[in-house]
């Protein structure tokens, strides 16, 4: 399964947020929502993937497109259901998430026991990475983005360390959500073998 | 130069409608909003390309990546641009667009008439078009797209006679604004030989 882990780092950690303004009001929340849309949607179907959105470190949501219902592509309708998990983050304990609505999750876990939850090969995307062609695409990818910012040091030298693939997607750098899109291609065309 | 037009079937022809409901009252202007954000975002700059925006084959809404200013990445402060547009409806006459704002340009031309304005190699998306790998990239293309509706009829009939390439881009069918950050790639990557 291809799974994809986002940072954000300006992020709300309450539901006490507007919808009607998601790139000032909630830290770019939008920024994760495209994420949500480009890890999961086909033009008419949802993928078999996974989507984890990293809360200020301390909490993670998870879309899951195989058992989430009703999943529209717009951000508001996104924002939503995050805010949506976050009203129940009480109900969040130890390792047991809630779980808001079917295929929705938010855990109280950071950056790092995200990545210690999740099995797979972990894909850094990385200016110095190897191009997409000349990697294998893996069985169980789990890419990990940041948001709108960089990671910072901590992240950056966490995700080095745990890394199993450093790949670079072009020469352009790109918003994460069209990084994961680019990603998915890459995995459908089978390494741009098939179409 | 890259452009794309994208065609909006459904979407409104004037400006009164709210930005909080972009998927039910205002006809999926949200897909047509992610497609002006794939066709113009870097993660640290705005592409040298352009977007049209077909509304109901009666209205073009034009973003210049060149020219546009303050362009945020968000559905809803795209669609209060295209909104502001559509204000200025009345201003423009014949061939002469409204500009409600540098880079932003509404012209009362459908979809037939957008394309005999735009000069460039015009690129079909097709299921069974050449897989992107085996096509040249043009210098200047023009992908034309369509919301989440198919085209009509009409349409593809058009656009199988105007075509000068048809391609596909994988074996997955994609949302608009998903292929145009594919098309952005193969070109970034001169075909996925340059990273």
């Amino acid at each position: 399964m291809r799974q994809f882990v986002v940072v954000g780092h300006d992020v709300p950690t309450t539901e006490g947020f507007p919808l009607d303004d998601l790139p000032s009001a909630a830290g770019r929340l939008d920024v994760l929502c495209r994420c949500v849309n480009s890890a999961l949607f086909l033009s008419h179907g949802i993928r078999d993937a996974r989507v984890h959105l990293v809360l200020a470190d301390e909490y993670t949501v998870t879309f899951d497109g195989a058992t989430a219902r009703n999943l529209n592509p717009d951000e508001r309708s996104t924002a939503a259901r995050i805010r949506n998990a976050l009203a129940e983050r009480e109900n969040a304990i130890g390792h047991m998430p809630a779980e808001p609505s079917p295929g929705v999750e938010l855990r109280r876990l950071g950056f790092e026991a995200t990545l210690d939850r999740l099995d797979g090969t972990l894909v850094e995307l990385h200016e110095e990475g190897t191009p997409l062609p000349e990697q294998d695409p893996p069985t169980d990818p789990v890419f990990v983005l940041s948001d709108h910012n960089d990671f910072t040091g901590e992240e950056a030298d966490l995700l080095a360390a745990r890394s199993d693939a450093r790949v670079r997607v072009g020469p352009e750098l790109l918003h994460a959500d069209h990084t994961i899109t680019v990603a998915h291609n890459w995995l459908d065309t089978d390494g741009y073998a098939s179409y």
